[in-house]
């Protein structure tokens, strides 16, 4: 693909780094920002000229500002520029997108959202780095009016960056950024707000456990209630869930066994992250199936397991102790994946499959 | 004071790490373990010697296994050695109190109870250091039993590996590390076991900030089990006041200005761990470096900000697992920062600052 003309409108963090990435990458980049010392800074940093494109001279417009005013400079843009393909680096997309279809309802089908999930608690293009997005996923959320060649030119500028992109629904992108950037964010900010209840003697004993669940509380409170709001209600949802498990929590203290196996729950989770994303990527399913709370299950189940004559490369059993039931979950090559579901499936088990890309 | 006769019982991350840096510093170390390899691993590192020393070759036993036989093994080793110290490495100082004094009511005002704040969520003694302590804080709690020379002796000790003592009450103790170290675990528990809910497909988005906190969550579960339970009444405290912080989270989802309320009292305590003990805020800047994969890259690093003359606050050593790379961030007066980030440009490290209002 010819190298794009590129406008980044916000010269933050997000902007800066996105404009040093492209400009080492041949594109021709021009900046703009509200704080005119953002771009002349970002620029003078090597991400681009400032300035501001006639109508003919842009071929995709980056809108990298505040979250609570992409949808309306989005709207903007489409309107400035009848040619060009427009996209925006939000962390949240379903009510962005609601936003410009009324802004800007005859456009819309040239906006495709995109979210690099990339950035640091840091703020301001002096902190900027071409390095950013490297090996970093950039989610785009295309709608079904956007045209197949518009969302090849994000994904074209996407992984100019060095970024893996994945491709998926708006409204599963933002229930994931809810599960995996949201909650763990408020998580962050409850525990350490609660350290206004104690004593400065005792933050003496504080050490680098404490300190590594708080860093990310220390991201600015404005960005992230613009964040936050946005995304409100997957987050409740998923927050729900959580202050569930925390009275069964509550509840366990005092019983060391139920507690060690809420505890195992939460190592498999750190684990979980590690695994995803430190090892190669391996092409296998996952193929989920419920186990029933019967005598005997687990050994019925192995027993079909074995008779369907498969290939199992791993497995894991959880048993969830707030809901009462357990999961086995294997792992086999997918070929083999949906043929496997099928045998359960007819044998009376429930069972679901999924890719899983190491 | 002379170098003592050390007897370490428990051969794990704490104790081999205590030996080897004890050992460094002159003192004899004999090293003890259930598991015989243990002791052998930690011989073979430099942590010791294996062996059970005769009753009057010790002047203090340090007892370092996990915690729910802690007070037994003190109880022991009060009776073995007559003329000893006793001190543990327990993280919960009351339950350990209570039950050694019933255990040995007659010896127990040689048992001087303390708590290194240092670890990690490694284990076994493949994994020590003689480094483990260096600036860490290191809590002695003595009672009003015990004799002034003995609890100098354990200070002695603690000194000698390069931590900080602090000497509190045991209750006090209880209630911070409740505060400071447990709740924060659980917290990290509560994010990482929420993921037993998040499709594999999603967690492709999960980015450094869940990995952070959600990294202590992948420790022990059989040695948190025993460290909550042993302080499960004050952990308790302290989590429904989390509780009721979550209730009013999930209040104020749709309320941008009360949302934004609360994330700023994450924000200040976030930042409260950054402030010095006893210390007003003060006024600095964060100067990120970037570390390569390289022999030795951090002591060079460190020796030219040495050579620079700089007064640095604090710092913070990240490491990306995915770009193999790490950060070290280092907080400085802001008075200084830019000139410290010049410096270590010109001496070919990359680097950035910005503002952190303390």
């Amino acid at each position: 693909m010819a190298d794009p003309r590129v406008l980044i409108i916000g010269a933050g963090l997000v902007g800066s780094s996105l404009g040093l990435a492209l400009t080492r990458h041949g594109c021709d980049v021009v900046l703009s920002d509200q704080v005119g010392s953002h771009a002349v800074v970002a620029a003078g940093l090597g991400a681009g000229r400032v300035g501001l494109p006639a109508a003919d001279e842009v071929d995709i417009v980056v809108v990298a500002t505040p979250p609570a005013v992409i949808a309306r400079i989005v709207a903007d843009a489409l309107h400035r520029f009848p040619t060009a393909v427009v996209t925006d680096v939000g962390s949240v997309k379903g009510t962005i997108i609601d936003e410009v279809q009324v802004l800007a309802p005859n456009l819309a089908a040239r906006y495709v959202p995109s979210h690099p999930m990339a950035g640091s608690q840091y703020t301001g293009p002096l902190t900027a780095s071409a390095a950013l997005f490297v090996d970093r996923t950039w989610v785009v959320t295309p709608g079904p009016l956007n045209a197949d060649e518009h969302v090849q030119q994000v994904v074209d500028l996407a992984e100019r960056t060095g970024a893996h992109v994945v491709i998926m629904p708006a409204e599963q992108h933002d229930v994931a950024v809810a599960q995996v950037s949201h909650v763990p964010h408020l998580m962050s900010i409850l525990t350490a707000s609660h350290l206004r209840a104690v004593p400065g003697e005792n933050l003496r004993l504080a050490g680098q456990g404490i300190r590594d669940v708080t860093r990310i509380a220390g991201s600015d409170p404005g960005l992230w209630r613009q964040i936050i709001s946005a995304n409100a209600e997957a987050i409740r949802g998923e927050l729900d869930e959580v202050a569930e498990d925390l009275r069964y929590l509550l509840g366990v203290l005092d019983q060391p066994e139920k507690l060690e196996q809420f505890l195992g729950l939460g190592q498999a989770g750190a684990k979980a992250l590690l695994v995803k994303h430190g090892a190669e990527p391996i092409d296998v399913h996952e193929v989920t199936v419920e186990i029933p709370d019967e005598p005997r299950a687990l050994a019925r189940l192995f027993t079909d397991i074995g008779d369907a004559g498969l290939n199992v490369e791993d497995f894991e059993l959880r048993h969830d102790p707030v809901r009462q039931v357990g999961y086995l979950t294997i792992l086999v090559e997918h070929e083999r994946a949906e043929q496997f579901r099928d045998t359960l499936e007819h044998q009376g088990w429930v069972a679901a499959s999924a890719a899983r890309k190491g």
